[in-house]
């Protein structure tokens, strides 16, 4: 299969003319939004809608007849109001189990709303590596796209990039030739998770070392490290509902 | 020695904020104008101007007693009018031994002028890397800018962020431990080399797989890929005279 894959490292690279609506895009903010995401699903989650900043996420949840619950953060901090932060430790079935939610993170729902113009759209962290492999694919044209921190490049989403690149493995991979089904950052993606993976260093110790990683550590979140960092643990997707709607559910594989 | 090293792996990614006063920024256009500034260095130019467009070039050499050449291309192609192209192949003794030049490219020299802010400012390639590792290693602050290409990332400059990390050798590197002297940026590029570096696969090889020699090769410049795919064959830097001012000088070793 001819598969094309395109990375950006930071929802900034993703230009106005940036043809996307061919695309299937794959939104990665392994610390935390995506991941936040892939457990709520886990636990029993209805539909999370994303917005973009908190005042619409609180409007929204407002004017819903079955009120959601309104999660997010603000530089890694729970926002005055809402019901959940932005730890998935937090995304209990308890908590989440059945409920509706509206979630705004300072980078993850920014790049969801980069790249909305996408055909189709999912959310990706390690928890559901596998799943998300498995559901892109046969897709001809992917577009992942990195949430990074502030508009800075972030190890830790290149590092998830890399890894769906690798177990996709894709021809130009193996390639000696020029080869134009991977764009030069998509490559760069790659060999950030090869030479991690070479060195045999716990992934939790990578993501530790990045730049997310360090703000989190900073703001007393160090054990979000370790859940963000299990790989492959939760086996479904989390994929936009319709076209132009920031709805996204969780789907079970199999 | 406490080395911190940051990476932009496009010009774009130097905010206006970012603090380069006290930095030693090194820019990287492997294909090819930092290329040719090495050759030209090689060959016993004088005085290399950048300007970061064609009628500021033309105009400088204009103004200037001893005519200097005018050096240059944009999308690829020498420009009408100029007296030499931007393939380090033109670049001979013959041709530029105690002249002066005048560089215009679409890339490089706007790299250049995205860090000239910079306290200190070299430009490097594959041929002069030894050279240029030895001039910075004692710099307390290295910023490293990668041109690109017309605004994207492009994997044969991030391979050379890369490999000067690599021969530095700092101790973020070995640690495992978090640390804060690399960005991710870097260690991105580290990555990026050390995996290209595992495969064995000739250098050449790896810049006719990138954008930017993708585009030299559709432009009909294959043959310089491999010249500008040499190791440390020009034992000399290539550094700007003075504070402000966009002239470089070629600076032999030892």
């Amino acid at each position: 299969m001819n598969q094309s894959i395109s990375v950006s490292l930071t929802p900034s690279e993703l230009s106005p003319e940036c043809d996307l609506h061919q695309a299937c895009s794959v939104i990665i903010d392994v610390l935390r939004a995506t991941s936040v995401m892939a457990t709520a699903g886990q636990s029993g989650v209805g539909r999370m809608t994303t917005c973009e900043n908190v005042h619409a996420a609180a409007q929204l949840a407002d004017q819903t007849p079955i009120r959601p619950l309104l999660c997010g953060e603000r530089h890694c901090k729970p926002i005055d109001g809402f019901d959940l932060g932005n730890s998935p430790a937090e995304y209990t079935p308890e908590r989440v189990a059945d409920r509706d939610l509206v979630l705004t993170t300072t980078n993850g729902t920014r790049a969801i709303h980069a790249a909305m113009r996408s055909r189709r759209l999912l959310a990706a962290s390690f928890l559901n590596l596998n799943a998300t492999v498995a559901a892109v694919r046969s897709e001809p044209h992917l577009q992942i796209v990195c949430a990074g921190t502030n508009g800075q490049i972030s190890f830790e989403d290149v590092l998830l990039a890399g890894a769906i690149i690798d177990r996709l493995d894709p021809p130009a991979l193996q390639d000696s030739a020029p080869s134009g089904h991977l764009d030069d950052s998509a490559r760069i993606a790659w060999s950030a998770w090869r030479q991690a993976d070479v060195n045999t260093r716990p992934l939790g110790q990578s993501l530790a070392q990045s730049l997310g990683g360090r703000n989190l550590i900073e703001a007393g979140y160090e054990a979000d490290l370790q859940r963000c960092a299990q790989v492959s643990t939760i086996d479904g997707t989390i994929e936009r509902v319709d076209p132009g709607e920031a709805v996204f559910e969780f789907r079970r594989r199999g």
